[in-house]
């Protein structure tokens, strides 16, 4: 925190803080009033080219400052290097809050669908809460990585058999692949009243078959990052049991290659650019 | 009950009794052992044409007697008509379990979309359990009915001011439409955690676009019938509240007849076939 408004009394000058994708909201609606401010009824503001509430367009997170309200600025215990930090306000919390949600715990069986940048946290995660982890990537090359991250076990969705193994088995699925998924094959995966949750979207609708969902009562939902006080929380709960990305930190000249190996899958797991660099 | 088994300790002849759309079930799985023995992983024996257990297949309902065991075998209170039972056994149970499994009471909105067989039990049941419901039918045509059944509200799907005027409001939604609906617009229905159940569906997959369930962190679910005990419950709860289908009883020489008008949606709200007539 290098500097703070007269009537700031939640931070001080020194403190170790960060800022997630979202710097504001209505803060009156009911999701605003039940610490849901990530469903804010009349439209979070997002950290990046978002219209904020005085007009004004926020400017994103590549900059060596930033001026944010202090509702929206989250204490970063000293267990957790700035560079950890980061993705945890976003890849972090968007796991963390459905895991949270959806009771991910001791006696249930949670899969993983992909183990990129938000996988690799859900995983982590999802093991330190003491649920059971499973994880199905398209490929079993990033399997030792999924069992060292707390897997139980590491299945490939290339493969048929995977589906018919695990047939009926899962309390709850965090999928955080983008691209479309088979539906029905997901769905099968999952055991009564389990939930498949997608935390990230293909821009086109995806064709659920209807009569996947009546076998074992089966639930599918969407879910967005999360509050700010989820967002403390998981920060408090990380920094506690030492979880943290795995990440490759590069320079502000480094971006170009850094996107085309996103593009190939080849980051291991977030990139996160030292903005020291940018001075 | 018109002769029982030499084993049969649960019914004595004489009783009032019914069978619904299930007559087996494994009774070994996890479900079946959960009392939900209609999500049986090895398959619930349906009352219509399945293979049962001991290979036999099942002849269904339209006849003078049915030999069923004991334990899929309904208790009816002298308070329902056996032409009310027969409808509670199917579009009763269908719609009662998951207004129950999804809490439907007292402080809840609830929507009923579709106000057909299955639509209009479903604002009954959720009405007597102390839901504030609303009706969305195609068109207002059945607005009385709605309105009289329970409903506080009743808005045409047709018409697009409907969607604008009920967004984020419902905390469960029943979808009782086998055809296809538009999913964004009912899915912007559901305020902060809320569910729509389909209970009936379309052959092809629908399309879900998947950022409507992002926001109030919405989840689209099924529901097929219910198990036996709820069923019971079911039954009791319709007895002791005065629930009852609305029913046209006709004799089996008119069954051509009444599936013509069942397709013209001329029907209110189920046909009932007097099986005295085949005798």
């Amino acid at each position: 925190m290098a500097e703070i408004g007269a009537e700031v009394t939640r931070h001080a000058v020194g403190d170790r803080v960060g800022v997630g994708c979202m710097v504001n909201s209505c803060r009156e609606c009911e999701n605003c009033r039940a610490g849901q401010e990530q469903y804010c009824l009349n439209g979070n503001t997002g950290t990046y080219t978002s219209v904020d509430r005085d007009g004004t367009i926020t400017q994103g997170g590549y900059s060596t400052h930033i001026v944010v309200d202090e509702d929206f600025v989250l204490r970063v215990s000293e267990a957790i290097p700035y560079e950890k930090a980061a993705p945890l306000l976003c890849a972090g919390i968007t796991t963390y809050s459905p895991l949270a949600h959806w009771n991910a715990g001791p006696g249930k069986k949670v899969a993983v669908v992909g183990m990129g940048g938000l996988g690799h946290m859900a995983v982590k995660i999802a093991a330190a809460m003491g649920a059971e982890v499973t994880v199905l990537s398209q490929t079993l090359s990033k399997k030792d990585d999924g069992l060292a991250f707390g897997g139980g076990d590491y299945h490939a969705t290339s493969d048929p058999a995977t589906f018919e193994a695990l047939r009926n088995t899962f309390d709850l699925i965090i999928n955080t692949v983008s691209a479309p998924i088979d539906m029905a094959a997901h769905l099968g995966l999952l055991r009564l009243d389990g939930t498949l949750v997608s935390v990230g979207a293909p821009p086109e609708p995806l064709p659920v078959p209807v009569f996947a969902l009546f076998g074992n009562r089966r639930s599918f939902a969407g879910s967005g990052i999360g509050g700010i006080a989820e967002t403390q929380e998981m920060l408090d709960f990380c920094a506690e049991r030492g979880i943290a990305p795995e990440v490759e930190v590069i320079g502000a000249d480094q971006v170009n290659e850094a996107y085309e190996r996103v593009l190939r899958s080849d980051v291991r797991y977030r990139f996160v650019i030292d903005i020291d660099t940018l001075r």
